[in-house]
């Protein structure tokens, strides 16, 4: 396969980087600098746009055609949404940005000495300017065995599966009648108080209560038990403790047992294993911890136990040229010396920064400035009418923090399509608690060991 | 696994039905006697519904969880819906209806002496009163080496399947620099003149000159090559000829090629051979040939060339004891002893004629009365204010019949939910060509050879 993509060059003998067809290293005269951002994430977004209409060649890649709304992917997970609804095609959010272009691909390497980004596919892209912003995935804590069976909720393939294993435990707990069994396949576990699993548990609560209430002959779906295990000491512990305990009892109005310090000590088929104790489950959703991307592998450098790479104040990675980390894979620092946390408007603001950086440096070599980080508040919601919301100087919870943060998420969406199909659906599920995506979609007769 | 079902016995020792846990045979005294459904498309739904609140207990069977509104699936594998905004738990449409109750799995078999539905996991389920409505599949000819190179569309996994290669051919052709590859990965060519290959190849074409016309930078989606091929003579052949020619106008308009009299004589991995000359293609779209579900070979009886169970005029199938088969799994006949054609108002009719010739029979024990199909008209769509509609007395094209397809359709679709969001994305597609669901869910990395 050979390719026409500017800055892309087909590789004719492997990655040795012989034989190109366009010269690697500075650009000519003639030639826009070529400024390569891999990943469409909400750093890699935000850099590109900032870097539209720019006199710079800009190629963003991503191994999806898509730019995902993660926040409010476990809405996906619980049957509330459609993926298309949280996904906007990358190609039309950029369509305007006439010296972007997109290219659909999997990195694997970057060869720092050449400047060239190398694709799974054999396909190799020259920088002058090479962003990374690839993200984080899941982590078990060191334990892969656990991934297929407790999966976590970072890609619309991972909801996908959440939302089939929650829907086809209650089917199958409906066709059921030794009660023990009955009560193992309505246990949904989920792992990790953060915002994620206070989350998922809060929406799979209000699913078997609500919405699936009538639904079953044999079963009674409200009397599902969800629990919620934190190996801390309290549910949402990056907000203030009033928040916390706030968080915590509205779970339990919702019908969601949650534990706090409660480590998990082993997910096995039929359940885990949770403070010395076992708990009989047929689902378990793993909302704990995150690590970064390979980046750092690519870029042959030293990361942080979790796999970032360490940033300057300008978000270059020292010692490499041209090269910067944004993002949930950055290992950046604030005015403190406390690393930035991994949050959706850390990687936006990084990105805007980069790429305004970026564009002013090129036009009148102005040198890019320190980023700082301007904290906007903290969001969770926890179920309906119930949510948390923390500005330092305004803390809201219940009813009015739950209305501001549908707002601001439908306005943080990309895509006006999308914010009308978000607020549609949500207005539907609000009157009639229905929801609109409950659909299986994985073999619903695999092996009866699971 | 065990089972709480009624009606559903674990089967202890395999199949053999020996050691059930409740007597198969006539229902006593006290139980309602058994009508066991397998399928809930048109014809299946149809039929529970009718029975709901009858003196009945109904168990629908179906695979999947949802009914799925399948003469909307093209819009699914063209990016304009989401799966779950034509699709609706069946549980939930038949919530109220509590002699009704719904069971999640694949049917392999029936002993029509036992009275006896199989399942793949092994339960079995005992009938009194068994409704078939099992539908049908893509069929390739005698060509099954064909399905995976040429996707049909009869199910959401079909729908995404198509989706993603179509999003993907466009993808692929924009990093290509060889003319005649990128040629051939912008040809997109759909088998079969009826319906669904007219739908589809409209909808292509629409998606290429509209929805991506400005997203990609090296390629031009507008100049792909969208070509409709049918053996026959004439495209939309079960409408008058004049619609035909309106339709084939009208598919030439949007930039579809159309042949006729074009038997396809192979399909490749590279393209296909019509009509003895080849066409490369990266993209090859299945509308031609349906067979019937196996459920003639479950019962043990004789089927016609494309596998439909011959019924008698009560929808029973001769010889067997309470047996009825519906929908496009049968061979009906009108009064003029023609097979009725495989139409979703054919099923629809049939499920709710049976549905209440059972009830009725239970009730007075009258006789089930013979049925007989009310043609409501035929419609089919081809692009932005362009469809026909044929109701006998009257044919519409262009635009009257456009909207008409709209509102129709949407009144069709199961579920308020659905038509609200399905009417809302329609609005917004056609204000602004945006299509809201272009998601690639497959692997963009194959095989090279692809």
């Amino acid at each position: 396969m050979t390719s026409r993509a500017a800055g892309v060059a087909a590789a004719s003998s492997g990655f040795d980087g012989t034989d190109r067809s366009s010269p690697a290293g500075g650009a000519s005269c003639n030639e826009p600098p070529r400024v390569v951002i891999v990943g469409a994430g909400f750093a890699g977004l935000a850099a590109a746009r900032a870097l539209a209409g720019a006199k710079v060649a800009v190629t963003l890649i991503d191994r999806h055609n898509y730019h995902l709304f993660v926040p409010m992917l476990y809405q996906v997970a619980t049957a509330g949404l459609s993926p298309a609804d949280i996904a906007e095609p990358i190609r039309r959010i950029l369509r305007r940005a006439r010296n972007v272009e997109v290219l659909l691909g999997e990195v694997d390497g970057v060869d720092v000495a050449e400047k060239l980004v190398r694709l799974a596919d054999g396909h190799e892209v020259a920088y002058d300017t090479l962003i990374l912003a690839t993200g984080s995935r899941q982590s078990h804590f060191g334990h892969p065995e656990w991934e297929p069976l407790a999966p976590g909720l970072r890609t619309i393939d991972d909801a996908r599966e959440i939302r089939s294993r929650v829907l086809l435990a209650f089917e199958r707990a409906e066709a059921c009648d030794d009660p023990k069994e009955r009560r193992r396949l309505m246990t949904i576990v989920v792992v990790g108080g953060g915002p994620t699993g206070v989350e998922l548990a809060g929406s799979v609560a209000e699913l078997a209560r609500h919405t699936l209430s009538r639904d079953f002959r044999h079963i009674e779906p409200a009397s599902a038990r969800v629990l919620l295990v934190e190996a801390g000491g309290r549910v949402l512990a990056g907000f203030p403790e009033s928040l916390s305990r706030y968080a915590a009892r509205a779970l339990e109005r919702l019908g969601v047992e949650v534990r706090v310090d409660a480590p998990v000590e082993a997910v096995r088929q039929g359940g885990v294993t949770v403070g010395g104790r076992d708990v009989p489950a047929a689902t378990v959703l793993w909302g704990a911890g995150v690590a970064a991307s390979p980046a750092g592998r690519w870029l042959g450098v030293g990361t942080d136990r979790v796999g970032r790479v360490p940033v300057g104040a300008t978000l270059a990675v020292p010692g490499l040229e041209g090269v910067y980390v944004l993002g949930d894979t950055a290992l950046a620092k604030d005015g403190n010396g406390r690393p930035l946390p991994g949050l959706a408007q850390v990687a936006k603001q990084q990105g805007r920064h980069l790429g305004n950086g970026l564009r002013r440096h090129l036009e009148d070599g102005s040198p890019i400035r320190p980023f700082r980080f301007r904290d906007m508040g903290n969001m969770a919601t926890i179920g309906r009418h119930a949510a948390v919301a923390d500005f330092g100087w305004l803390r809201l919870k219940g009813r009015p923090a739950w209305f501001l943060w549908g707002i601001v998420h439908v306005f943080l969406l990309v895509g006006f399509g999308n914010r009308l199909a978000v607020t549609g659906r949500w207005l539907w599920s609000w009157a009639t608690y229905a929801r609109g995506a409950r659909l299986i979609t994985r073999n619903p007769n695999p092996s009866p060991a699971e």
